[in-house]
């Protein structure tokens, strides 16, 4: 017979036979009654364990996986109005062992090592799966928005002959005996496939041999990466950014409701504009010296508070980076070569997307390699596709678990991430 | 002002002024009139260059970048009945450098390591750009199957601390100092999030340190990869796969229309059900011999012209694969554990997936890893799932680029990959 989802068991027609299957979330023995509370991917439901059956099925450990058939029965007092009775109980598997921290308590109540450590199993608390049920839905708003504005998705190698924008932070992989490095960023390809596309998205690892133990840094994290043709300058990849958080934001609403519910995660308003700032007047509004090359992490917090209080939004962009600590395929800013036609989205004060137009033309990627005292000829591959005509361009990278994190206010990346890789920690 | 894409120039007001953004992907100096053919990314559009105009213009090399603004001018000869007169044409770049193929002639001339070498530019042929294009509507129609049927999208790492399989064909990295490895496939962490989400898909990069040179292999490709629990058997999986190839299908159709144009792609019907056939009635019907421990190419190709005469079906699926051909986490046939509840699915007389059923018990993992003569110990991280409860559970992996070459013809894997990875090739 048909499963019943937990979610969707107080739609049950009452007396009516029902299946579910799930794990026993919790065993509740109260005085006259026991009740199995099985879990499954829709929510929790209340099975009343008949006298004969309580003696067998009271002493199951949580988490073992069970087959439910019985009546759907009223009962004001159950979760959503109908509890299960009369059930006939099969295991799936063996009696599960105790689980290493108790799932079924509301708060998980473990250390961040211990949840990592055990995370196959952790994760499978409600409040937890939900983190990642908001990083799904935030992906397929991130896909149908720009596939409605019509990109290309692209999947690009990420295993490359050369580091990607510095030598510096790159893992080596053993190639059949020649040397090849993971890439960092999908930002070459992406560029290269505006020649072909125009307009192009990538949602893939990248790969950081960050020798930094920190809450922000992982060395394996997920990249939504965007780029297009035929942009003015960086103002127009600000409003492609714009529309894309929005249509994040809407399928997080649309698909991930009861997570929103479960994580606490306080879902941004984005605003019809981003309010932008120059990074010149960026510093003097925080009061930095004006030969400040960068924003402090202070100061991200000051623009981010002075966006709420003056704009009402949780975003603001900085525009006009200094050139000197851009990549060198970056755009200047027109008539003022200090600056930059890039920018950063502050989201509550914290970065969460890089952005902006690149050069386009080869003679200026022939200047600016140069200028860093490199050989052009070191990017041939690359610079292939500027020499056959490339449009201005332009794009932006999102990390997805700086936004979940952002999202749910995580203290650590880590709590959003499945399977975290750093400095210290490569399984499970 | 606006731009309007060369798709969007036959609906425009006649008489009213367009502005066209794309390459030039062609002159053509008749007699009396010289025409620039300007291609975007929705197709091509025809420009009349003013007499003033010809003699600049008339030089500009193919692939250079321009904008155009002009007049919409009805012309029954021109593309659409539409075309542009009076231009100010403005070069975006510089002109371009004379690319390495002939791009705007209907069929690319070239051999495949030339296209390979030159793949930034060679791909933007209309033709061969189409391939990803039906690349990117197949995985929004994988993607939108099945997350209408409640599974969870998921990103499992690509560093892991062992292979995940098999000890061979891993690539090895120096990860601080420590080795990992490239992950051959998310199998283990799909599982295990099988207890966590209960249906979880990912589309990601998977590495084989493959040491063969064929059409078929790639170092590193793309892997459409599944997984569901609470199934009775691997015919459960089968019929989720049934559905998501439907979907993949429908969204070909629905999306990349043009782009089945532009490849010829023979897309498939999915039928309602899959033509099944158990492995030793596969080898019984195609004469080979009854211990044979896998089908030879020769014996796909004559099921597959089998299930398309007695089935009508350009696709079949071979159940019961012998236990000793699949890897040690397959569940066995019950009540014969010779064959197993696993599955290949055969696109006209090619493999196109693998799935089936796993084991599901701790006590069955720990029996099959001893069997291999193993510890179940190197396995710990993996197993912790199945000690605290797993339901039955299957999925299936589909290879991105073998669907997309299977449904335009490709002769090589490589024509239908962006920029593929093998034995001699790490470039572009």
């Amino acid at each position: 017979m048909q499963r019943t989802l937990c979610s969707a068991l107080p739609h049950a027609e009452p007396g009516s036979t029902v299946r579910l299957q799930g794990w026993v979330h919790r065993r509740r023995e109260l005085a006259t009654v026991t009740f199995l509370v099985v879990r499954d991917r829709s929510g929790l439901a209340q099975v009343v364990l008949r006298d004969g059956e309580t003696a067998r099925l009271a002493e199951l450990p949580e988490e073992t996986t069970v087959d439910v058939v019985g009546v759907a029965t009223p009962n004001a007092q159950a979760p959503g109005g109908i509890e299960v009775t009369e059930p006939a109980v099969t295991l799936l598997t063996e009696p599960a062992a105790t689980p290493p921290v108790e799932l079924w308590r509301p708060t998980l109540n473990a250390g961040l090592s211990t949840m990592l450590d055990r995370a196959p199993v952790t994760w499978r608390h409600p409040a937890q799966r939900a983190r990642w049920e908001l990083a799904a839905a935030t992906l397929r708003g991130f896909r149908g928005t720009l596939d409605e504005a019509g990109f290309t998705e692209i999947q690009t190698p990420k295993l490359v002959a050369s580091a990607t924008e510095s030598g510096a932070n790159v893992f080596g992989v053993d190639y059949f005996g020649r040397p090849a490095y993971l890439a960092q960023s999908p930002q070459f390809y992406k560029q290269q496939l505006v020649g072909v596309f125009e307009r192009v998205y990538e949602v893939g690892p990248v790969f950081r041999a960050e020798p930094h133990d920190t809450v922000r840094h992982l060395a394996e994290y997920v990249s939504l990466d965007v780029e297009l043709g035929f942009v003015d300058d960086h103002r127009d990849v600000l409003a492609v950014l714009r529309t894309v958080l929005a249509g994040m934001v809407a399928a997080v609403h649309e698909h991930a409701a009861p997570a929103v519910e479960r994580t606490g995660a306080d879902v941004p308003v984005v605003p019809e504009e981003f309010p932008v700032i120059h990074f010149r007047d960026a510093l003097a509004l925080v009061g930095a010296p004006d030969d400040e090359p960068d924003l402090a992490p202070e100061h991200e917090r000051a623009l981010g508070a002075w966006a709420r209080a003056e704009h009402g939004s949780d975003f603001v962009a900085v525009e006009g980076y200094p050139m000197v600590k851009r990549p060198f395929y970056t755009h200047p800013w027109p008539g003022d070569e200090r600056w930059s036609n890039s920018f950063d989205l502050l989201f509550r004060g914290v970065e969460l997307v890089t952005g902006g137009q690149r050069l386009h033309r080869h003679s200026e990627y022939d200047a600016a390699i140069r200028a860093r005292g490199e050989d052009p000829g070191t990017y041939a591959s690359y610079l292939q596709s500027f020499a056959h005509g490339m449009p201005p361009h332009g794009g932006f990278a999102i990390g997805l678990e700086r936004w979940t994190s952002r999202l749910t206010g995580a203290a650590n990346v880590r709590e959003v991430t499945l399977f975290p890789r750093d400095l210290n920690r490569l399984t499970p």
